[in-house]
Formats: structure tokens, C-alpha cells, sequence
């Protein structure tokens, strides 16, 4: 493996509450790093004076000048576009519609800027930096308050040509279920979300299911946490460890499909819901295991995201660098 | 656009029953073709040896000698391996384990030959010479016997790591469904196949339905085929067309979840029951409409494969131009 010249990117992860930036190397090691709230409530131009800030300040903690930056990435909700750079809508920034971000942040550094979504910067992050590293071919499963992914193949993300795919959240699981809010039907952000499983839990407590998870939100069901079950599960509960078997269950179904598809080496699962360790990976393992074709199920392994908050921000960065510099990025 | 010199090209579509090869040049015309049974029962060299006597047959009829060849592309039934050029599993041909196949013709040829399964390089025909033609980024579902597929993103198939991606004919429709031959349950393979969706008419009628397909079948319900009950639905026979809107709904759900998956500019159907026309694409599309994301369902065209027969050896031509010389495919 030849050495890399040594490299400087900042990476910035927008979300509806918290700009999280980072600075790091040629090899994804953090340099520096810093917060501060988005508040988007004070309009397009204030979110992005703070995230140029954001890319002085963590220059400034490493003591550098931004011109020595190799490269800007920016992680923001979407539908977005990577080639015009413009969110196109994003329901969690107050007013964002058709906002052209990167050219925005663009305007304040010589440094060339890239823009992507949250949920592919998060993906590339564990690709690169985190539960991902050394493998070319990985599905990431994001378990949040909604359900979302990000499609890593042969080293690069699979976008589509609207930036749009990934949104695994919204393959159905159950076509002749509920409602979803995408217009679809039973789709697996209904079962898998953190809401979702939450939800669940509540509606079966309301209607008379014991549960150690009552003493643990002081009886009042609508406090109920996806932490709270987990730490049911860790007490024995068996209404807690029924609710993240399910859930693994749903999941699994999604992922055993996603494997004879894809047929990949890894899916990284992501998000709050996975503290739940084998409460919830052992069921999606064993509905893998049953349903994909023996090949791609023997060679797929299933593993937590190991990055947390820092995904986004590190995947930006890295995204970054893979774009500006494609053939250094694969030594 | 640049000149790409010229070059000549053979494919081979190895079949349970016929071998059917090509000659082309750089552009994908076929110059000559032949076919032969392929009488497994024969043993495994006897294949090898109509293999390549195929190719020299295709070079023979077009006034070349086989060392002018660039390179031969070999479409197989699987499990196998690009890489090692190995055959590891082929049900359809009587005793194929762990045949390498590609060294075996190779021993035959200067040229330089190329292994591919036999779903990828009908998938890849459509892609170079026929319905895909100008896109980049397309799912091909084969509707046949059973249900396969291929996925070509950024012009390259999507193989995964033991080639074994593009199995879209088992992923779970109804997850809690019967139970499938792959070890699934509720797989689209069993709602889609021209086998599956003659089944559900046969069980109908033989359950007392009634239809015009009945005449077709002279009376003998086990004679039905999805040609019959096409014709049933040109006859205005509401049975029939029912049982095509069926099966155009579970193929619907199976290409939401796909298109929210993977944003691709084109879906094509491929395989006998696309005679059925808007009798099945219809209800494809509203299915598709009705469940995915606005900008990817509006971006995604459905239409029909062209080559037919000929799209399993064209494409195994092409993909061994694009193996062999991938900067000039790419011209």
C-alpha cells in the first residue's frame, strides 16, 4: 500500500437540532471537533453562518487556516442534490425548500465543497471509519425515530440518479398493513422505528400486558422509552424481550430480502434502538438466516454501528475526500 | 463522442435445453448466430465441446478465425463464480457441481473467455442492445419459471461478493406467506412466476370459477398457460384479467420497495408473460405509483425487455467487452 499525502477535511453533520462538525486527516482520525445548536427557526442564511463557523472553529482548534483545507462535506436532510448541491425539502429545518446549501457555505472558502444526505454521510462514516472498515459492499440500517439506510457497493454509495435511494425504511414488509405516513402501506418504519416499537409497546401495556417497563417509567405508559424496554430485557422482562424479538423479526424479514438482492458482506445496524444488543440482533440474524439463500446468508455479517453522533460528521468528511480525491481515497 | 475501434466478440447463452451463442462487434450487432440442444444428460465435456464448437461455428459463419475473437462471454445457470470461472451448482444441467466451465472452453481459445450467470447477462443484453438502452441505472425482473433478476447501477452490474445478488425473485411479499422452495416464505417468486400465476388460475378454476380460458384449454384446466389466459384477456374475459392484475400487484410491491431501495431510472420486465402487455404492466405501475417516494416513482420508466431469446448471449458478449476493454465500453 503506497502512503497517502496528508490531507485535511472538515466534515459537518446537519441535523434539526445539532450541527455537529469535525475536522480530520487523510486517514479519518479526528482532529478537532465542535457543536453548537441549529435553531433553523432563525432562517436559511443563520444555520449557514453557523455551519461556516462551525469549519472555522474547528480549523482554528487545530490551528490551521481554512484555505488548507482539502475539502468541505456536508451531511443535511433531504431529498437533496448532490450535483446542484440544493436541498430540495427538508420537513426538519424550519422552511427549507430548495435551498442552495453547498454554494451557500461555498461562498465563505476556497476550499471545494460536497454535499450528501444525512443518511448516506452516516453510512459512509461506518464504511470508512467505523463497523464498516475493510469491506467494499455494505447495506446500513438507520433505526431511528424514523427508519432509513445508506448502500455502500464496490466502495461507493449507491445514490440513484435523484440522490434517493436508501430509503429502506420505506420497503414494505407487510403490503397490506397500516397506513404510512410515505403513502405506502405496511412499511418497515412501522415496525422497526423507534417510535414504531415504542408504540407498540404501549398500545399492548394500555390494553392490560404486564410489564417490569411500568415501574421503570413510574407507571405512566406515555413516558416509555426504547431504553426503558431495553433495560426491561436486561431484567428478565420477558414483555420487553417479546417487543425487540418482534422487532428483530420485522427487520430480519426486510433483511433477508435486502440479502438475496444484494448479496452483501455486511449490514451495520444504526441508531439508539441498537443498545439493545441481541435482544434485537439475534432475532434478525435468525430471520436472515431462514430466509436468505445459503450462500449469501452465510456470508453476510450483521454488527452494530460503532461511530454513534460521530458518523455523520466523520462520513461528510470522508465523502469529501472520496469525491475530490477518488483514486488517492481507494490506496 | 469517440471512435471505439472495432471488435468481435462471441456469447454464449448456456440453457437447460439450448445453447444459443452470437457473434457481435463493438456495437452490439450480431454479425451470425447458432443454436444446439444442450443435452446435459451427455455429461459435462460433451456441454464444453458444443460450447465450443458454438463459437467457432459463429466465427466460421462470419469468415473469421476464432483467435480474431476479443474475448467470449459465457452465460450460465448458477450459483458460480465470476472470478474463479466455476459452475458451483446447476440444477438445470444433470450433474454440474464445481464444473469450471471457464477454463474448460478457455483450454479451446487464444481468446480470452469470461463467466457470468446466465440472469446477468440477459440483464446486461437489455442494458448494452435493447430496452436499456441510454440508462444507466436499471433493475431487470425476469418473470419465467421462476423470478430473477439483474441490477445494473453506474453502467456495472451489482454481483455482490460470491456473485449471487440480483435474487429478486426471493425476496418475501408476504413474509407470513407459503412457505417457498429456496426455504423462504411468501417469496415473489411464488405470486409472479408464469408457474405461480398459472397456479392460482388453475386452483380457481378448479374451484368452480369461470372463464373463457376454459374454451382455450379445450376443457382440460392442467393445459392452461399464461399465453391462454393472455388471449382470455384480449377476449374481454374478466377471469383472466383479474388473475394478470393479481400478479401485476404482487410484482408492484415488490418494485415500490426496489424503487425506494434503489432510485433506478428504468424497471424491465423480461420473460414470456410480458405478452400480456398492459394486462400486467398496469397494475405494476399503479402499484409502484400508489407506493414510492414521488421523485423516484416519477423518475422510474417500467417498459418491456426487447431482445428476448437473444438477450442471454448479447449480453454475455457484452459483458465480456466490458470486462476486457472497460474504458472503451464506456466510449
Amino acid at each position: 500500500m503506497k502512503n497517502k499525502p496528508s490531507r485535511l477535511f472538515a466534515g459537518v453533520d446537519l441535523g434539526g437540532t445539532t450541527i455537529s462538525t469535525v475536522l480530520v486527516n487523510e486517514s479519518g482520525i479526528v482532529l478537532s471537533r465542535t457543536k453548537c445548536l441549529t435553531e433553523s427557526i432563525l432562517g436559511v442564511d443563520a444555520v449557514v453562518e453557523r455551519i461556516v463557523h462551525s469549519v472555522k472553529e474547528v480549523c482554528r482548534l487545530h490551528n490551521i487556516n481554512d484555505k488548507n483545507l482539502d475539502g468541505i462535506g456536508i451531511g443535511s436532510p433531504g431529498p437533496l442534490s448532490t450535483k446542484t448541491g440544493i436541498v430540495i425539502d427538508a420537513p426538519n429545518l424550519n422552511g427549507w425548500v430548495n435551498v442552495p446549501l453547498r454554494d451557500k457555505v461555498q461562498a465563505s472558502f476556497t476550499s471545494k465543497v460536497y454535499l450528501d444526505n444525512d443518511a448516506n454521510a452516516a453510512a459512509f462514516g461506518e464504511y470508512w471509519k467505523g463497523a464498516g472498515q475493510g469491506f467494499q459492499n455494505i447495506i446500513v440500517i438507520t433505526l431511528g425515530t424514523g427508519v432509513g439506510g445508506g448502500l455502500i457497493f464496490d466502495g461507493k454509495l449507491l445514490r440513484g440518479p435523484d440522490d434517493n435511494a436508501g430509503e429502506l425504511g420505506h420497503m414494505p414488509v407487510f403490503p397490506e398493513g397500516p397506513a404510512c405516513n410515505c403513502g405506502g402501506k405496511g412499511c418497515l418504519e412501522l415496525y422497526a422505528s423507534a417510535t414504531g416499537l415504542v408504540n407498540r409497546a404501549k398500545d399492548s401495556l394500555k390494553a392490560g400486558a404486564s410489564s417490569k417497563v411500568m415501574d421503570l417509567c413510574q407507571g405512566d405508559i406515555n413516558k416509555i422509552t426504547s431504553k426503558m424496554l431495553h433495560e426491561a430485557c436486561l431484567l428478565g422482562d420477558s414483555f420487553a424481550i417479546e417487543v425487540f424479538r418482534e422487532t428483530g423479526y420485522y427487520i430480519g424479514i426486510t433483511a433477508a430480502g435486502l440479502v438475496n438482492l444484494l448479496n452483501p458482506e455486511l449490514i451495520i445496524l444504526f441508531g439508539g434502538v441498537i443498545g439493545a444488543g441481541d435482544f434485537l440482533f439475534n432475532p434478525v440474524r435468525e430471520e436472515i438466516d431462514r430466509r436468505a439463500y445459503p450462500i449469501s446468508a452465510q456470508r453476510v455479517k450483521l454488527v452494530p454501528a460503532i461511530l454513534g453522533n460521530d458518523a455523520g460528521a466523520i462520513g461528510a468528511a470522508g465523502i469529501a475526500y472520496q469525491e475530490f480525491f477518488p483514486d488517492e481515497f481507494a490506496l
